[in-house]
């Protein structure tokens, strides 16, 4: 149905612009897009004048129609467009033949389908946006201009739907970010490069603080890398036939090649060579939340979701054949725990299998990527995960789960990865001494438990639009007094709340209670702590908690009590 | 002394092995060296004959003498010697005269001296190793050989320095690493860039959550920022100009060129200047553990000690004038409780000043440089530190104070640094508002709480000999039960005490007890805890420090609280 609808915004603005050029436009996750070449300009207030006109070809209900016919004959059909002779030279060079869609007599375009029969099919719709797009993705390509759009079933999916999207702009991680003064980006320092501030930098040690604790509970043994290694390594690990177009420039050190580490494995897998090791040392479960650096295009990086730099709460687990399902289990149970305490509770995994016979893409084996695959399916079922199977997207050296969030919007996000590996082991000649002293190689786990720590910041500032809860606060509670002849007592209290390891904050400043108020709320800071004469009196506090606008007046110990306790229950 | 002790040295070989090429000689700390080029073997065999030789000539009690002459004449006095034709070339450069020393009329050599007045008055002397060096330490240059040795004015101090050394080579940080299995040095990974294991990795944590804690109530605020920037921002902060020595060659990403940071100081302006900042904002103190990357020779890297990676425990205070005494007094109160926590007590520091007509080596600015200078020698003054002065010592940016710290043989390290900078914040316009709304720039200071954190390991590993206090063992306590009928008591034992924090081993592998206590000395395991049939009876368990043979008898509970005591006292 959107592609459908797709294709009837490009008749109705070939109508409207006939000169425009169309190059490419699909159905993508939540709507479409439509890709052009115009010289003049489209902008958003265009709008209401072209959805006019898409309206009346769908109240029109005009026959959409599906023509197979020879690249040659195509050709003719669009003479005068050189990026569906583009289109049509990638059909001819696979041999196949050419699809067209006719909708009415009035309207073609060169497609592989599927469509709706006509388009009174075609739901509640709306344009969203506008924006520049290089032709195929590439800078160096001319920039063509790209409306955005979408359609759904009913009117109230797509209110709910654009609902969405106006909550989301108003949670945009960047501006909160900027807001709430959490990261910045700056050029001179390089693009995709976020430093974390201060506040920031809590919400980063209070994430690695929780998973450290779990990982000690669970016998993960941390240890710790730099972030370089030789290029020769990654040629031997296969990166760099597989991975190659993800890594930065090697640059040479005393006349050898060096690179920034893609990923943390291949130093995991030297600390464990370093030894002999024996079945007794499995299941061996190496972490690390390492800083990898991966190259993105400069178009595609946004805030802190799409970065160059991102550190991976990372492990590697290496382990007998029988330990398998443990581990898994053990990983698993992690990862619900990590997704409770961000309060994300509706998720489902991708389970993603490979196409052995593309040998490009996967380590040539197709019996053991059947036999992981068929593992994993396993796994997944017996640990009663929701998932989905999505063929040929493995990594290069096995099949995989990867969990796909759900925010408080509803929309998905995807995080934490569980990766099989049979491969790498015996490439690296990595080994054990089995009970019967025969040496062989250990299986291989490789885990992010929420995948990079800069994308699941980003995330969380989005699903909680930067409200965090108290464990995550980057200041959990302000103190307010209402005059300065209040400030000794609210020192006092200040003092007692740090004291307990409480972040808090001494609001001086010779403002009004309620400006203060308004800034507290802006900085969406947990508890406001009032005091006054009456507090001083009764010795007490006022507290306000944040977004509401009773007032409990307590003890402090009281108040201490309550939110160590709720930091505890990640509440 | 020592110097024209290498002297006789010279003389002696050059009478045992008159092929024998001199290239050079000087004293260095705790000794001297000689470098020599002859095609012949000289290994430590050879020392005995050596050393007899010299005694010879000090007994003889030769007289020394100097003689200063034009670099023509002295040209005609070493004319076969490429090595020391080299030397007068360069003090010919300098349009200097030569100086050489006479030793009778039996050796002379071409040397600034000064030198004793007879070899008579040289003390015990001991020749100590042979190794390769290359010509002007270069590895493109000539392999030499280089002989080692020392003399001390007495037989005793000689001895003493011997034993030192003998005790040194022991507790050898690259032997101990990997018996403890500590850290990991992996050529496949690359030269200088240790792995730190699980357990070298417990000492970084541990220190690292000391310094959080010290941190913390001192006011300072962490950050997180990536380990690559552009290659502009350090032409602009001068780190290209004065320290591009030790920086790695750029690459590129996207069109921009990009190198490893060989410090953390502009990711933390960047974060600094990301917002507009208020006197209310100063001090500012932004830290960070940052790992930075330092190009060292290949020839150079020694372990932990000196590396290519090293991880700054770092900071950034960014404050008025008015602050700089009270916020050098607040690093230098931490700086002594790091090193109480570290069993070092016995330190002073080294002011290093400029000398600010070298402009290549320091910002030109005469009179800012002096007033630092003496700034911070008031500084040092007031707080009471033992310090000495280095000139023309300084980092490019500013005068500093480095801790030179005497470890438990006596051996002095370089560890912290705290580093005033008065250039930095205005060639970066780095600026706040002050209380009268006028512009300015922060003074800043560089703090390196120990410096560099694997470096700092691998002094401890040598300082306690790798059996480190209880809070930084990575084992700080093994179960033995005496059979396996014991075994399940020992279980239940191991529970409590890990569920307390304390990190705890189990060894349930079918040895002896003696053999079990045997390992766990060798691994330097702080407390040994042996249950068998009396312990189960009396449910108490039967505790052995290291190195101690005394056995005492009490309960589990009391163990747990003496450890966490003695863990929180770090004793």
């Amino acid at each position: 149905m959107r592609h459908s609808c797709e294709h009837v915004l490009t008749q109705a603005m070939l109508k409207l612009y006939p000169s425009l050029l169309m190059a490419m436009g699909p159905a993508i996750e939540d709507g479409f897009y439509f890709d052009f070449d115009y010289k003049g300009k489209i902008s958003e207030t265009d709008f209401p004048k072209i959805e006019q006109e898409m309206q009346k070809i769908i109240d029109q209900n005009q026959p959409i129609k599906k023509e197979v016919l020879s690249v040659k004959k195509a050709r003719l059909l669009f003479k005068n467009n050189s990026y569906k002779q583009e289109w049509l030279d990638e059909i001819q060079n696979k041999g196949q033949k050419a699809t067209v869609y006719w909708t009415s007599k009035d309207f073609l375009d060169l497609c592989s389908g599927p469509h709706l029969t006509s388009t009174g099919k075609i739901g509640p719709f709306k344009l969203l946006s506008v924006a520049g797009a290089y032709w195929h993705g590439d800078e160096k390509n001319k920039m063509l201009t790209r409306v955005y759009g979408t359609c759904f079933p009913t009117k109230e999916e797509l209110n709910h739907y654009l609902w969405q999207q106006a909550e989301a702009k108003k949670r945009d991680h960047r501006l909160l970010g900027k807001k709430l003064d959490l990261f910045v980006i700056n050029e001179a320092i390089g693009k995709g490069l976020p430093l974390l501030t201060p506040k920031g930098n809590i919400i980063r040690e209070e994430i690695l603080k929780y998973e450290h604790q779990l990982e000690n509970l669970a016998g993960f043994m941390r240890v710790s890398c730099p972030h370089i290694a030789r290029t020769e390594i990654y040629k031997k690990t296969g990166h760099w036939q597989h991975y190659r177009e993800l890594m930065y420039a090697p640059f040479g050190i005393g006349g050898e090649d060096y690179v920034l580490k893609p990923m943390n494995c291949p130093h995991h897998y030297m600390i464990y060579a370093s030894r002999p090791r024996s079945y007794r040392d499995l299941p061996m479960r190496l972490a690390e939340d390492g800083t990898c650096y991966r190259f993105e295009k400069t178009g595609e990086l946004s805030g802190l979701l799409r970065v160059r730099a991102l550190t991976i709460d990372d492990a590697h687990i290496l382990m007998t054949e029988e330990q398998l399902e443990g581990e898994f289990a053990l990983c698993i149970s992690m990862i619900d725990k990590m997704f409770k305490a961000f309060h994300l509770q509706d998720y489902y995994v991708r389970l993603s299998l490979a196409d052995p016979s593309d040998a490009v893409k996967y380590i040539s084996d197709p019996k053991t990527w059947k036999k992981a695959g068929e593992k994993l399916e396993k796994i997944v079922k017996k640990n009663k995960l929701k998932y989905v199977i999505a063929q040929n997207e493995a990594s290069f050296y096995g099949p995989k789960i990867d969990y796909l969030v759900k925010d408080s919007l509803g929309r998905e996000w995807q995080m934490s990865t569980l990766q099989l590996d049979l491969f790498m082991a015996k490439r690296l000649n990595l080994t054990y001494a089995d009970k019967d002293g025969e040496e062989k190689h250990p299986i291989i786990i490789h885990r992010g438990l929420t995948g990079s720590l800069e994308r699941t910041i980003g995330i969380l500032i989005e699903h909680f639009a930067g409200a965090f809860p108290l464990w995550l606060s980057p200041i959990q509670a302000i103190i307010i007094p209402i005059t300065d002849k209040h400030l000794p007592y609210a020192k006092k209290a200040f003092e007692q709340i740090k004291k307990a390891d409480i972040r808090v904050e001494l609001d001086d400043r010779s403002q009004t209670t309620s400006a203060k108020i308004r800034d507290a709320e802006l900085q969406k800071t947990p508890y406001m702590i009032v005091v006054g004469d009456r507090e001083i009196k009764e010795n007490s506090i006022a507290l306000r908690k944040r977004g509401q606008k009773k007032i409990e007046n307590l003890k402090l110990n009281s108040f201490i009590k309550r939110v160590k306790s709720e930091i505890d229950k990640k509440i």
